[in-house]
């Protein structure tokens, strides 16, 4: 059945997924709360710069709730919001399509 | 049930369908086979040398298949491979979580 399809629902979900390390980062926060320091060696490669711009854009699409923790030293944790959350079953189609079809992009260059 | 991800089979993916114009065209092939003229005319904004640039980008990813017909005059088709087709399942989960967190994302800006 081919679903009727909405482009601008799809470039919206694109728009909040898309770039090289939003996924990785929702993947890092979908284990869990996580702080500053756990996210960014968890995330290999990532500078704290394009952390913090990573994760300012994820609070401002509303996929990544950012909280102030009132401990002695100030600290901040980062959480998926329920809007985050719900993202698992397009990862979840993403990589089963990735599984199936992977192997024949491979076969045609990257 | 949070599926264990592949981080490397998400950005395959991700890969695949990425940039303003693919997911727009991979939809205008869903409604079957077009020729050149026929994608431009229906991908509002896209100038020949980008849709040139994207379907050569899609074939090589084995989404789109090219075809030259044996016409009197030389005419090119393009269709979707079947991992093109295979896409829907992951544009449907895209579309039905931007239609539930849609409304909410617009409330935090784009």
């Amino acid at each position: 059945m081919v679903e009727k399809y909405n482009l601008e629902s799809l470039q919206l979900t694109m728009r909040v997924i898309a770039g090289k390390w939003k996924i990785q980062i929702i993947l890092e926060l979908m284990k869990g709360k996580k702080r500053f320091n756990e996210l960014e060696r968890a995330t290999s490669g990532i500078t704290p710069k394009v952390l913090i711009r990573e994760l300012k854009d994820l609070e401002k699409t509303g996929i990544v709730n950012r909280e102030v923790l009132k401990t002695a030293l100030p600290a901040v944790e980062y959480s998926l919001t329920p809007a985050g959350t719900n993202l698992q079953p397009v990862l979840n189609k993403m990589q089963k399509w990735a599984k199936i079809q992977g192997q024949f992009f491979h076969l045609k260059g990257s």
